[in-house]
């Protein structure tokens, strides 16, 4: 089973280079891009050791206390079979 | 429209960090994670200039050209209305 955690910039927060990136695009002829903001994402390979539930709980405590900052970040995740 | 970009290590490719975020996250004692792959992402605001299937054309090539480095990534993408 996989976990997939994504991380991202809280919307109130200003996301320097995410806005970099849009600009780059466009100066590049790319076209069609309002804005862009960049997060990372974490793939989480569980050895099965706890069940289902188990795993989402284990999961959304990393999450939460480790892989993000919630001072300025906030996060989602999903899972995979 | 939003587009959302995942890049990622191909499978192939070592990852250090991922690694690295495993081993922090067995020390510091949550349980089930047999493995770490970390990725960035890109969430695009589409400022509706181009239709559907041109925004998708668009997106990848920007992706493809762009976002990743087609010799240690891989990139998907999704789109959301």
């Amino acid at each position: 089973m996989k976990a997939y955690v994504y991380v991202s910039m809280k919307k109130s927060v200003l996301d320097p280079q995410g806005k970099t990136v849009q600009r780059a695009l466009t100066k590049m002829g790319y076209k069609g891009v309002a804005d862009v903001r960049q997060g990372k994402y974490f793939e989480l390979s569980l050895d099965g050791s706890l069940d289902r539930d188990a795993a989402r709980a284990e999961v959304e405590r990393m999450a939460r206390e480790v892989l993000t900052n919630p001072v300025i970040e906030e996060f989602h995740y999903t899972f995979e079979d």
